[in-house]
């Protein structure tokens, strides 16, 4: 399991601060630093369930989707998720292609997207997802008053979808489906 | 119970044509006409817990927002969420007053914001407000191809928020809050 | 599939009132008529997956499951989630013993328990659940302004656990566990 | 919006019915008919935004991905999801492709697949799901026990899930991520 | 970044701890230190996406809100939550008033509502909320055999909500609303 | 508040480390330390809102069960979230004997029911769930390609559960239960 975490070289740093003590503080040192480690490394999202595969240990497949993230994305770095699913790399590739498609200029512009997939995030309680979507928007033009706005509209459809639910509200006539278009 | 219905002229206008029939045939179609009917006024979401308040029947605390909602929305109908909560008009009063301010123009236009809200309604699966919201936003100027969109990013939304949480994927160092403004 | 619905006088005394139409009017009613008729015996909720299991039609243990539900709930009447569970009779056992042991007066009364059990209900959207729990809120002495003030609560539970989430705030040291007892 | 939905013959042969009445009851009868009529073709989960697109009024790509459903399924039959979201014939094949790729046999057999889904989709309360792939369950084999069992591990992980999580209980040191493989 | 961060004399004194050992390590523990630094300050519920705002940063409207939740509460404490959506004060005014008004004692009693909030909280998977409100409840009087009893209750509803959306079981006729009052 | 806590070795020995720095170093470590040791014990998911139950401090009840959960699972150890729950021996108890009887072998294997159960927690977002069921497949021999199908069926499946909520999409005649068996 070690081989899949990256070297830790504050693990050794600290061991060597706590040989200022006893054996046994040592050992106890140890059993707390490996915990700690772990936490450091992970904390609640975890570093995911089989570790993450960099660029370099990479297969040409693999490799092929990291290109193309990067080029369409103009960054040479990868977040975690994709690091994650590549052990998979047919939903590498598919859930990529799914995302460069539906998420690239369209009726809505990019940001728009941005703010609807933070939307769905925050409902879903996915923080990996708000914490990188909320950065994304940012990046694409989002203002703090903007992030307000959107975090005012979820928490208000969020109230009243409960409301309207609690209530055992019956459709209106005018709001079934099909729509005029 | 049937008194807390309005009166259904439907019901006595089929009762007439199947009086075509025999007595025996009229009380079967009488017993299968209330279940009719009350499906016809109410389907799954239902009539609401305690039945519509109409503005005929609003104390004047409950028509003052009722006339707050039509001006604000230059309209002359009051749909049945409000309706169904005027029962409480302390809350009635506080939910519209939050949604006024929350969902007027500012950073964020009201378009965007009612995206906002059918991807929450739609993540949520609350069918009254897909369907009220849905056509709010074709009222405000969305497209077909606008709605196209927004479901395919509420849709991969959703799947990469749960993709990501199978995974147990850890957040990305600079995806990390507090964010840089 | 006709033999686990209930018989439906009713459609036999449209399709005579039809019958002043012509053998196709019929025909075309006909058609109509199964699939109101289906509607009208399940709606969205629907009859459920297996079909009821009706006491009379019920094995011993199912029946003695029904006869405890009966005795402890004072009552003579099974409600359909009940029936439709019990083509699995260790389910139907299991999850009323369960239910039985918590829904029992103890540091919490019925009433507040009820109220949970419609908060937890609502949040998830089922349908079912806050239509049967919300008449046992009321036949356990739930009034209009509980219901209003318990509404106005889960509204706002949802409202703030989204708006927390999406502003990503980090737990205060004073609310972490363990808490003192 | 008569034009998108499908001629009701049953609604002549009512209305000829009602013409017995007088032209009162008729106008009566017609409003009530009109309402049921809809409710007749789409229920809760009503007809879909934008109608339904059949065979015969699909454009050359639709037809294509309706092709391939049908011949990879081994059925003359598309059910409602696919009519409706054939509006964005882009997200129609990618939803399509998607879904053909990730059912296939594989590592897990289509049948376990389904179970899964069918889990998923009861866990989002998601009714029009539960029906088709619950229908599709037992297609490829699923038995009434299988069910059963089915929606008992769904109901007592959906209640752990919620245990835990009120509890707040910490991940135990050896189910944290990344696991050994 | 680091600007945002309030500062830790804790990392200063672990850092003269590690200078006993070599420049290195002391580097290395620096990567390390500021990896648990941030850690220490936010976990996975991180800081919150703009930091928090203090009481002796807010501007004039914001402590007034913050002077009305101190009075209200009778402490001399403002918890995370506030301190996060400070940043839009219109916001932070509006949920505060609206959280006064519904959560002060009515028809029903103030621990009551926050069983509820809990409830909510658990069902929505809402760290932040589950401690916080929580926490409220045992300040209120909540006692262990209460907890118990309210995590069984929120248990058991998130199950039987799932069986019967699994079983698509359909609502009874005596359920449906609009309910007796 | 320390008193809840188990005695933690590993904080001992650090704060012997730090005391080879000066007293005002060692104050600043300590509530670092403090601080740290928390997380470290905790960190999101925390360590349960009253602290573990261990083996060796529970009482006969609890014993009687944590004996039946080792012996059933031929292990020598219980994981956190019955030691968290055996504050309440009765929910212990009934949810170990309803875990016991639902995820024994039946119509489903045992394997197939850790796979739904992850669908339902990962769906839930419930990550104590998630990593506790995870390597409780892997131990029950689910491959890593298992692993990679059963993540791509779920993101599938919570997609186009919202595709077709968000299309509001009419369920099919032939899907409508009750089903053919």
């Amino acid at each position: 399991m070690t081989a899949m975490r990256p070297a830790n070289p504050a693990r050794e740093s600290v061991v060597k601060c706590v040989d200022h003590g006893a054996v046994q503080t040592a050992h106890d040192a140890g059993w707390w630093l490996d915990r700690a480690d772990r936490i450091a490394v992970s904390g609640d999202e975890t570093m995911s369930t089989f570790g993450l595969i960099e660029y370099a240990d990479a297969n040409p497949e693999v490799r092929a989707t990291y290109d193309d993230i990067m080029a369409t994305r103009k960054t040479d770095w990868i977040n975690n998720f994709w690091k994650a699913i590549a052990h998979d790399p047919a939903t590498l590739k598919r859930t990529w292609e799914s995302i460069k498609q539906i998420m690239a200029p369209g009726a809505l512009d990019p940001l728009t997207k941005e703010l609807i997939y933070v939307a769905v995030s925050v409902t879903n309680n996915c923080h990996y997802c708000i914490a990188s979507h909320t950065a994304s928007a940012f990046a694409k033009g989002m203002t703090p008053a903007m992030f307000q706005e959107l975090q005012a509209v979820i928490g208000m459809a969020n109230e009243t979808n409960k409301v309207v639910t609690g209530y055992q509200v019956e459709i209106d006539e005018r709001f079934r489906p099909p729509l005029p278009r």
